[in-house]
């Protein structure tokens, strides 16, 4: 029988995990060919609006394989609850048979996200950071900022959201935990003061445009992981100098860099995948005025690596 | 907190349910559109070989939808272990939230299956059954034939299998049941002695021509849910005077039909879908000496119908 483990004891053996490195370590196993990761599946629901995706795969020579479901159901909040949830199963890959279910409510994958969008920053961003950018402000718009605490010394915290309400209680929660938060009033407006910039909205219109992007910035893209969502303006990706997607083949059907494909202002030659840099740093020799995106759409391989380490910590407590 | 179930506690329900109805109302649905099904996910493992299959969707106007998750490994007998498990997850069709986590080991998917050919065989199998044939000598082998003793008095089964020694234990599982039961030399010996052929291999090669079916003659698919599964020649299809699908665009990527479409015998015109046929019987018109053949690859709303059920069955004990 498969062993069901709750969100209060996924979470009490995540804060003792140190997931840079097997996460990393996912995204080399995927740029080298050695993840069987099939197409991401999809249920989109209207009215109320919802969406599920399935992610699954396997990485070589693991014992196990993963199959995540995550959903987002953005009129939650009307009811009082959140709009994430989900749960990872982890397979046995001798047998086929389920062995763990990690009910986490959509948990992992906010962390997988943030250390995913952690890795992008250490390698891409510039060293001096003197503004933090955040578009957005839900749950990923505070994990990303709270991942990024242990890699750079910038305090300053740059906030654009839609509703004045929530901008005002990320701003909050955010000055609780040390930060030094301004709200901005537009998205441009975020990124003049920044030099780092992550977008977490699920906006399906352009937020940010060439324009605002000053010279030496990085951005990383979180919040569009569909076909439809977009954040950035495609004439960011005509311009800018390091283009890094998490998976190639992922990003050319959903995602930021999907749609400057769909435009033709970038070609898929141009795109660097993050498991190639991560496992060859000098691939990417930037330079001080150089732009950089990283686009993010989530990969099973992040969802398999940050499920064997907590089944890991399980079984090490049983001990 | 979802709630877990086991296989007990799943069949301790299924035993007492009527699962004809509901199911039949799921291929219905799908065939007036009123369901969303997403192509079927899938993993294959060589060494030790694995299939995975992830099959998801919902009808309109329930109240969840559900994701069901169906492994083969086909060298599990070497552990003692069945090579079939799964489980299938219910969830809320508002909020996006797990309720039910079905644990079933595969079981349900098995008795959805044995359910889908009963009903196949109430719409398109000749009236007066002299022989049930049967191809494999596995659990849909067993479970068919379980299935149909409600619909037919006949009890002669002929059956054929790779393995001598399944095929010995099949015979003395059936005879236990009350079936007589003959082993055959051959898949054409089968179908020479029956007018009802059922076949349930993993085959990748065809095991049955059309020189093997008599005329009056009725077949049900049920091994080949994959692009490369084959237990029927293709020129069964050109000759047959009736071709039912469970689902048209699904049977255009999976199964017997996906083989004789690719062939050219076979025109997506000349298929019927299953739920058509319940709806409306008077489609088929069936003549004395005519051929028909049902390929069943699974669909998404069996899943749907059995889970919603066992569901219903929980609160209603629950109360």
């Amino acid at each position: 029988m498969a062993t069901l483990y709750n969100l209060e004891q996924i979470m009490s053996v995540v804060r003792s995990l140190d997931l840079t490195d097997p996460i990393s370590e996912g995204f080399v196993a995927y740029s080298n060919g050695e993840a069987l990761v099939p197409p991401v599946g999809e249920i989109i629901f209207n009215n109320p609006p919802g969406e599920t995706h399935i992610k699954y795969g396997h990485i070589r020579g693991m014992d196990n394989y993963v199959v995540k479901i995550a959903s987002g159901f953005y009129e939650n909040y009307k009811s009082g609850l959140p709009s994430s949830s989900g749960l990872m199963l982890v397979f046995s890959r001798k047998t086929g048979f389920v062995e763990s279910i990690l009910h986490d409510e959509g948990y992992l994958t906010n962390v997988r996200t943030a250390v995913a969008g952690r890795i992008c920053a250490d390698y891409l961003a510039p060293s001096n950071i003197t503004g933090i950018g955040v578009l957005g402000t839900g749950i990923q718009a505070r994990m990303q900022v709270d991942y990024l605490s242990s890699l750079f010394q910038c305090k300053n915290i740059f906030v654009w959201g839609r509703s004045p309400e929530n901008a005002g209680l990320y701003e909050v929660d955010m000055k609780a935990k040390g930060f030094d938060v301004r709200i901005m009033p537009t998205p441009g407006s975020v990124a003049e003061k920044c030099n780092l910039i992550i977008t977490t909205t699920p906006a399906k219109k352009p937020l940010l445009f060439i324009k605002d992007i000053r010279q030496g910035n990085h951005i990383t893209a979180i919040g569009s992981d569909t076909p439809e969502k977009q954040e950035l303006d495609s004439n960011i990706f005509e311009d800018a100098d390091i283009i890094v997607a998490d998976s190639i083949s992922q990003c050319q059907k959903r995602g930021e860099i999907s749609r400057a494909l769909k435009t033709g202002v970038l070609q898929k030659e141009s795109i660097l995948e993050l498991g190639r840099i991560i496992e060859n740093p000098g691939l990417l020799n930037r330079g001080d005025k150089d732009i950089s995106v990283a686009d993010l759409t989530g990969v099973a391989v992040q969802d398999i690596q940050i499920a064997a380490a907590v089944c890991n910590a399980f079984r090490a407590r049983q001990k």
